[in-house]
């Protein structure tokens, strides 16, 4: 039998980020908006999700869309362009999270008064983007089953800060080593009260389902 | 045709890190130890890829592998259950990253004069470990088929300081929307000197080519 030695290494790299949090939410509250912070792994599926969402919703909800990237504006445009939707790109210029106060300045550019939902698409990363309240009234995070169903134990954070954790790309099930039980089970340990749905954002199935917990959240 | 607005927001989070990824090399290279950082995304199948590499490389090299995560030792102990080989699991405490000062302290606990092979399995992220030199002589990243072959595009540093691109999970290229040529001409339009070579993990596909491209790097 060989030998699993473990060391831990720390490094403090938190700063207060909850006023900067209250002030984004006062300002949604004051405009009767509510928005969502869309968390995952790189590829998982947040771009084409949103799109399948949006167009469901956007007859009867004025629908605003904020993606943080690192550089491109590939996914905003391609939002705008398959939804007809707004957007605002925000480039962070290299790092891995968005925090309350970069939402703040982001707000500044964008016209709250009309809008009902406000979705912002936050950079592809399981660690950091959990680290940081951004403000928003619900976390929904996607795991997609290429990933695999340990993803909750190797990243617990993400996990216990979501609201609802979409379980992407069910489509692909039956070509991949994905325990749909021990995903749930791994998800529900860190985080009972968390909403958990099977989706195909390529075929659609469970698109519905997700509406429902929306439109239940927000009661538009 | 709907309004895309992009703004820039910025913040410096780098220190010096330079000092100690010199020290981590200097203690390679006086114990004639190689070491090889593996970077991807959660889920892309660094732990599958290790395994099936490390089973053909262990009879003729001695290896050591150090993982590094959050949290549990799920990929370490797998490694070792697969392989036989000795691990070290580094918990970070939630960190994003590994830096060359933690590599440092990490190879306290490790005997480098036996080792021809030191292997550092990275966190998951496609952000942050790019980020730091953590005194590796080569940097190996996963792009997995999944994900899309637009993620050089969206993650450019992560591309930007690898030696070497496998790009996994090709058994299930007939299931998704991936386009080779693509993620190949995004990859290099990055890097031009990064080798790219397609893999399966699991079918072992490509595997002998990156045995061949470790030879030709390190003449063991």
């Amino acid at each position: 039998m060989s030998d699993v030695k473990t060391i831990e290494i720390h490094e403090n790299i938190f700063a207060d980020n909850d006023m900067a949090a209250k002030m984004v939410r006062e300002k949604l509250k004051n405009n009767n908006c509510y928005m969502v912070n869309f968390m995952s792994s790189p590829g998982s599926g947040k771009t084409t999700t949103l799109i399948s969402l949006i167009n469901k919703l956007k007859n009867n909800l004025n629908i605003y869309l904020m993606n943080v990237d690192i550089k491109t504006d590939c996914d905003a445009s391609k939002i705008a362009k398959n939804t007809g939707i707004n957007t605002l790109q925000i480039n962070n210029g290299g790092l891995c999270h968005i925090d309350a106060e970069m939402t703040l300045n982001a707000l500044k550019e964008v016209d709250l008064k009309d809008i009902d939902l406000l979705i912002l698409e936050n950079i592809g990363n399981l660690v950091c983007p959990a680290e940081f309240d951004t403000g928003a009234n619900k976390n929904i995070m996607i795991l997609s089953v290429p990933e695999g169903d340990d993803k909750p134990l190797k990243y617990p954070l993400m996990f216990s800060v979501c609201d609802l954790v979409l379980i992407n790309k069910i489509d692909v099930l039956p070509f991949f080593d994905f325990d749909m039980d021990k995903a749930v089970k791994n998800i529900k340990n860190l985080n009972k009260n968390a909403k958990i749905i099977p989706i195909s954002a390529k075929t659609g199935e469970g698109i519905d389902e997700v509406i429902n917990w929306l439109n239940n959240c927000f009661k538009f």
